[in-house]
């Protein structure tokens, strides 16, 4: 084993130092550009590059961001990678096979989305041959050595991608991911990586490696960066048939800092492999250590149906769509195709589509076991990988010891989750360890919110760099799913409106007053009767009510069947908290009632009968 | 041809017609069912039953009905009948094979939430072998005949279901459904036909199939009692694979009549098929020139993408589905499967797992065409079939017909559609025209609703019984997708928190003014500053305001949102109308500036620069 090299010295990368440095002016994009170009001549040996872009390649973006204003171009003069499976027109695609390259007219739609949010690329990245693989060590352009330790496996299969921002050669970067190959090489660099839901990003311009599992991910050195960069680079798209709309609460100003309670789930120690790994063990207790020193509460799940999941993947048919994305070459030329890769694609023309459709079914009952088991915790979290390899092992046992780093990734896109790989607490030799944390589908920016919480809890550096990169964003989120709402005359329990509360899912919190600050009117009116509350700091009392928790999404029908004089605003209790809750406009009083002296609607209700 | 028999006169069948007879006492269930038995064997001919059940096989269910109460039992007392590829504990399920004939232990889940909430089974009913066909004439119980016609194929696979609600010898009855065989016999024979999104309704105990397309169907005489059935049958079942929960807006209480405009996808002239026949051709107009009439307004889609969804069914891998589903029987003993359905299911195993893959991409493509066609109607309609043939004509051809039949139906599975087959207008013959409505998953309620406006279009008997069949449920439903709200202040157009509109995908309206019964102030605090809007009938005057649209499920988080002393109430515009808006506490006018004068913020603001 070889000494780990100290943590690299060189021009901060990070979002928000690179934006800060081009407007004082320290900084422009042409010098950034070649700055990187002269340090990427440094880590030649590291084998990120297929194509690093000259600044002939680089001109006319360069030369478009002078007409961009950078405040309202979020990843203005922003340098990134691109994995060579994703297209970049008139560079040539190889997916790390010579034989298969083609050179596109057209750029993918994320790149295209990141170019025109300001972002420069820098160059083509070196991968596990079509993708196929999570060690980084099947290319013939040579292994992907770790950025840390030269002697370890990158990971892979986006394994340029990764080392690339590690080393700070650009500020994020596109891999791809279809069993990890978007998680792994950020475990094993110190970086988070982003393994969005299925269809949040286009894979229009992505080759395929499995196409009904396959997504874009992005490596970066905090959340707050993957945050901004994957606000860019998500979107519907209809050339794409994996594409989704991304849904309201997934969207991008719902990452911040996940405030309150947190439950995750974690795997029982019985069922965690370490594969021997000491060091990996040691700091996996070290990270959830930490995390439960900020606060972080754990509850064992069932790790069996997610690992009988991950069995189907590599035993099951999916290698029939590997077989697809390199036909004819597979068929015609499989000399021209890396042996490992060859060796596990050749036979996907084989499984028929009954041994595809009994292992979708058994994968669609198995997913209800793991919802039923997500719905318990706010997300799962494990290791990235049990352990880390040096290349020189890997390449003793490429299909065994791929297969292993595997164990807590390869279920992931066939229950079509989200997935964010987080740094973890260092081993004691001084090397990255991650944990990843995943939910249901769409729950990325949730995902993302509690890797930033993490990131709290265990200092973070830019990757095998020696600057901090702790995220900033402390904008509290925790998107309620309920809205709690005060009632207080007939949507009460038992009274006559209640049902648009129940029906709605919504159920009572508790029982409470008002602030000793509120009058209350019995309005002209009804059936139903109903009372108006209004706030009076000098003459108002407590007022009896129930506070009601609604689901958020249907909040809005109930306040929209309200009509006046009655609407909804805020409400003081009585214990100095604030809620939604029943306020009347001003002159529906005027002849009203003053029934404040009853305390409550129904005492009110009881004098009359 | 032979003659069209006249309407049928027995006991009325539909929901509300028995409950009342069980109310005053004019009926019992055991009299109910002693007089369906003796019915049924009237019918002997049609082949509607493999299995009819005896009075001692009913005695749990009747004698269970004493302890349940009728007003909390929906279907207290209703008699339905069961598809035969569906389990009821004790009773042979045959799915018409014989050979493949096993006795369930379990009681399928849909079967024994409606048995709970009352129903009574009167029977297993004949279909298409395997649910392999949508003609109703193959299986080894003999064809399935028309309720209108006897000469006429009932429709299948769910042949018996179907005749024997139109026959008035259940009131609703349990199909299945994979490619039309929930829709196509509902056409045939008056009724309407729910096919449920896949997973609204629990597979359990339901044979499969193509266990990924398949879905139970309800037959009824109308939407009413349609969607009475399907509360009671739906629900998550975390034992099916493919059970889903149902969003909030497509549950029960979302069923009503559908009010407002409605435009209604139609397949332009080109693109429809009747295959020579003019009855059905003329049917179809005339069904248009109704609902034409009663205020549908038609949009034409292209039919090219869906109709290319429904050749890959019979033509793609998922045969591959069939052959599972009637493994080991089809390998062993082929010879005991009827002969038409073993020519379809026999080359199952042959397709690879590449071409189930190729076609699943295929699809996915063509959905997003699909959808974004979808998106500019309220739902699509079409024939439900093109043509109907006689059971001579159908086993001439058995192939060739019965995909012919399935020419408007075959796609929506495919495509994870709802879809509900409604009565249309009969041919000039007499005989029944059904139309099919379909939406996206889990329109189904909004289907249902929209079905409910066509049958008071289109006069409707109870199938094909001499009994009035219009549903009487007139609860006004269009569940809006979004909320308009009435905005003056720091939220308009421009202003400082203008983004918590545009965030949440609210778009603006229009600009207008409020009634002339309005005083604005300007309040204390800010920034931002705020107006604050007071109702004034006397001495108010018209206010400068914009309405914006805002997608309902997120109207509820803006609300909560509002800070005091403002709220969302309902104000009232110009045009005499009433909207949903911003409304004051009296506490904060006390000391607050009047600006009515300046006639809306705006102005306000510019004075103030």
């Amino acid at each position: 084993m070889s000494m780990i090299a100290p943590l690299k010295k060189v021009t901060d990368m990070g979002f928000d130092a690179l934006r800060d440095a081009y407007k004082t002016g320290q900084l422009t994009p042409e010098s950034l550009m070649n700055d990187i170009r002269s340090r990427a001549v440094q880590y030649d040996s590291y084998n990120i590059w297929i194509h690093l872009l000259s600044e002939a390649e680089q001109a006319t973006w360069l030369n478009d961001l002078k007409n961009k204003d950078l405040d309202t171009h979020p990843l203005w003069g922003i340098p990134f990678a691109i994995k060579d499976n994703i297209d970049l027109a008139g560079i040539p695609t190889t997916a790390a096979c010579p034989e298969f390259a083609y050179t596109p007219t057209d750029t993918a739609q994320v790149v295209q989305q990141l170019i025109d949010a300001g972002a420069i690329p820098v160059g083509k990245t070196n991968l596990d041959q079509f993708a196929t693989g999570i060690n980084g060590t099947r290319s013939p352009y040579g292994p992907g050595h770790n950025a840390f330790d030269f002697d370890y496996v990158s990971g892979g299969s986006s394994a340029g991608s990764s080392t690339a921002v590690a080393l700070g050669l650009v500020s994020f970067s596109l891999g791809t991911d279809t069993a990890g190959s978007g998680r792994i090489p950020a475990g094993f660099n110190n970086l988070i990586g982003v393994k969005p839901s299925i269809g949040l990003l286009s894979a229009t311009g992505m080759l395929p490696a499995c196409r009904s599992l396959d997504c874009m991910t992005i490596f970066a050195f905090n959340s707050d960066d993957a945050n901004t960069a994957l606000a860019a680079a998500e979107g519907y798209d209809m050339r794409d048939g994996y594409s989704r709309p991304n849904p309201f609460d997934n969207q991008t100003r719902h990452y911040g800092l996940r405030q309150g309670e947190l439950t995750v789930g974690i795997i029982p120690p019985p069922q965690l492999k370490f594969y021997g790994d000491k060091n990996y063990e040691q700091a996996y207790s070290d990270t959830l250590a930490k995390l439960s020193n900020a606060g972080f509460q754990f509850k064992e799940i069932d790790f069996a149906p997610f690992n009988e999941v991950a069995q189907l993947l590599y035993e099951g048919p999916w290698v029939s769509e590997r077989y697809i994305a390199t036909q004819p070459l597979i068929d015609d030329n499989p000399e021209a195709i890396f042996p490992a890769v060859r060796e596990i694609i050749a036979p996907g023309g084989k499984p028929p589509a009954t041994a595809l459709f009994k292992a979708q079914y058994r994968i669609n009952d198995l997913k209800q076991i793991c919802l039923a088991q997500l719905a318990t915790v706010d997300c799962i979290l494990t290791p990235t990988a049990g352990t880390h390899f040096t290349i020189a092992d890997m390449l003793e046992e490429p299909i065994k010891r791929n297969s292993e780093l595997g164990y807590y990734t390869n279920f992931m896109n066939l229950l079509d989750f989200a997935a964010i790989a987080v740094p973890g607490a260092m081993t004691k030799t001084g090397m990255p360890f991650g944990i990843t944390l995943f939910g249901p589908t769409f729950s990325d920016r949730m995902l993302l919110s509690i890797a930033n919480r993490v990131q709290r809890a265990i200092p973070l550096k830019k990757g095998a760099l020696d600057l901090p990169a702790t995220p900033t964003n402390n904008t509290p989120v925790g998107q309620p799913k309920v809205i709690d709402v005060m009632v207080c005359g007939a949507h009460l329990t038992g009274q006559p409106l209640n049902w648009q509360l129940t029906e709605r899912g919504a159920t009572l919190k508790t029982q409470t007053t008002t602030a000793a600050s509120y009058r209350m009117y019995a309005l002209a009116g009804g059936p139903p009767y109903r009372p108006g509350l209004i706030l009076d700091t000098e003459q108002g009392q407590a007022i009896e009510v129930e506070i009601w928790s609604v689901p958020s999404e249907h909040f809005g029908s109930f306040v929209a069947g309200i009509p006046a004089p009655l609407g909804i605003g805020k409400v003081q209790l009585a214990d100095g908290s604030s809620v939604s809750g029943f306020i009347c406009e001003p002159y529906a009083i005027a002849d009203a009632t003053d029934i404040s002296h009853f305390g409550g609607w129904r005492s009110y209700l009881a004098s009359l009968s």
